[in-house]
């Protein structure tokens, strides 16, 4: 299985509304996206200072079908049009697990 | 689900046996540690430019159980003796997944 991981910090004046829709956004794509394997995400729990603000996990078959995924002009258009405007500090891997 | 992501990017001076004895010493966590429901890590693969070098994806039923593992002695152990010290840069959530 290979596991997408990406982490975000959101930039401070980005609204409420802001940050919803993203994650509303990013619902929709395992139903667009049949590569998509299993798919969570949601905003840090709070537990620990220092955290990212928010998560997405994404598991995949092969790496061609996580390819797939991070070319889909739905998942671009969530990127560009509702992340990157928000967006203040990113991390990612892709690992097989 | 309490879903735990971490980030590792190493020090330029990392070692690769430094690197691998990481993985060999968190193999043996979900063996000593009964909360973790799931447990994968690995490097990442290379196929984006910019990643992390590191992952670790935990999953738990509950907040209390991951405050188990975050400061179940070995854990710390690991973290201290093993990450910490090629540990160049760090990236976590937990979230509801």
């Amino acid at each position: 299985m290979i596991r997408h991981v990406v982490l975000f910090t959101w930039s401070e004046d980005a609204t409420d509304e802001q940050k919803a829709r993203v994650a509303a956004e990013l619902r929709e794509l395992p139903g667009l996206i049949p590569q998509i394997r299993a798919y969570t995400f949601g905003g840090d729990l709070g537990v620990n200072q220092g955290n990212h603000e928010f998560a997405v996990v994404a598991d995949f078959d092969t790496v061609d079908d996580y390819l797939v995924y991070r070319d889909h002009p739905r998942h671009l258009a969530v990127v560009t049009d509702h992340i990157r405007p928000i967006l203040a500090a990113r991390a990612a891997v892709q690992i097989e697990a």
